[in-house]
């Protein structure tokens, strides 16, 4: 299962009890944040995430609207008493930003916390259950986006038919990596006979800040669920690309031509107190497409 | 009228939809902002505070529970075409920490800026209508209290009674500061039978983060209203002495001393999900106190 938890869906200035960008992305029994806009840490008490779930921080650039929430989180952690390590991902100086304001209260975390430069697209991190990739977004600062894939998984046993063909169980492991077995008598059973297929991969996109842009369809495409912002509504594409931003229809013909099977929508501007149109105007062009409520969770 | 709107009452993190310390003073038609905790901005907009009068923010140290909602406040304050200047007050590099943050987002605000370092005890900011000082109080890392005075107020113009008298109005300035009128035959009359007697000055003392430490008093002494902390009940006594804290009941032992007409309470422990034993602890000691309930003003 894979599940997205909006935490924040506004831009810039926070409106209508709308907060700035923040997500909760659960993947392998795994939780990621992405993004960190002020106030997140109390949203996540709101929602009832397991903070203590999170080890890794995916943070897309230095507009304080993705990452002022940041430092209280990780002073919060260290006066909860954590000590799993923390690893945060952004490009820029958030390393010297963060430091500094720990050395101003004099706060001692009682644990390792990590900050990684973003300097270029790749692989950020990889393991035998996931792997998350980064890419250069369009935007006013250098920003990135992320990609979070999880590893092909090994096909299922079928218990069963396994038992009937008296197929010794030190032999299962070569089956989920699709092995056929061969008998001492030479004779094959065909993998496919004694194995269910593996499930599809799920995958997800986010985009950060960014203006339309097809240079980052090889970045994004083909995956289960993706979100891509939208600032204003389309009859405000000028000003969108002026501030490297994007409309509603852009963000939907983005993910029909990045072949995703849903689009979620956010980072709303604060003149926007109603956000249908956004859905309307999206959905008239991609159908699959639905606003990142706060407070919701999507499933794939 | 002197009012203060609380926006947070809790300590270091946030809970029970607590949110950390900030309170804003209304007093002689102007707001002051008293720390600015993480999410303050958000809370202002929740209890309609008009942002736009505030001109004058009181930082009192820099442990992030009083000051991490001051970097999202200021730029949305840019974003929304503010104009006017903004002055901060704190201890410590406040403004290393904010210019370092503008800059990695490279944002220009179209408003000046002035963070303004407190080095020692002493008036902070003085006009016709009030005074601020600060001082410091007894904390782990250097952190001033605020106490803010209205400046004493000129006689009233008693109108029916100058216009018997037939007092020319050219002297009504003259019987504002308490001067009494002479005619030409050179008989006098009373200035108290000219005007009403001034209303008493009102004051606020907001005594941040300290330990009990009696040589406050000085500094707070016959105050309309204070505010002092009570992070733990009067049984962690001992935790909140290591920790430079106060208790429930040391705070209203500080009003009585003080002299004070009211207490406000806050800064509680995210321990506590109940504050009810709060009030009743320090109403034990002094029955004039009241719980900074957030989004509550409490008027004077």
């Amino acid at each position: 299962m894979l599940g997205v938890t909006i935490l924040g869906n506004n831009s810039a200035v926070p409106a209508y009890d709308r907060h700035p960008t923040s997500q909760i992305l659960s993947m392998q029994n795994e939780l990621f944040m992405i993004d960190c806009g002020e106030g997140a840490q109390i949203q996540m008490m709101r929602y009832k995430i397991r903070r203590s779930k999170i080890s890794n921080i995916f943070i897309s650039h230095l507009h304080g609207d993705h990452y002022f929430g940041l430092i209280g989180l990780i002073t919060s952690f260290g006066l909860l008493g954590r000590t799993q390590d923390l690893t945060v991902y952004a490009p820029g100086n958030l390393e010297e930003i963060i430091q500094l304001q720990l050395k101003a209260g004099d706060v001692h975390l009682p644990y390792q916390l990590h900050i990684k430069e973003i300097k270029e697209n790749g692989t950020l991190l990889e393991n035998n259950k996931i792997k998350v990739t980064c890419f250069k977004t369009n935007h006013r600062i250098t920003c990135y986006g992320f990609r979070f894939d999880e590893v092909k998984k090994t096909r299922k046993i079928n218990a069963a038919q396994c038992l009937a063909a008296q197929i010794p169980s030190s032999f299962y492991t070569a089956l989920q990596y699709g092995a056929d077995y061969i008998r001492k008598d030479g004779s094959v059973i065909k993998n496919e006979t004694l194995t269910f297929m593996a499930p599809t991969p799920k995958s997800y996109a986010f985009c950060a800040d960014t203006k339309y842009d097809e240079s980052l369809l090889e970045h994004i495409n083909d995956v289960s669920l993706m979100y891509h912002e939208t600032t204003y509504l389309d009859n405000f594409q000028d000003r969108a690309g002026d501030r490297y931003h994007s409309t509603s229809k852009q963000a939907a013909k983005m993910a029909i031509l990045a072949n995703t099977k849903r689009l979620l929508i956010g980072h709303f501007s604060s003149k926007y107190e109603n956000l249908d149109l956004f859905e309307r105007e999206a959905k008239s062009v991609f159908a699959h497409t639905d606003i990142a409520q706060e407070g919701v969770t999507f499933i794939v």
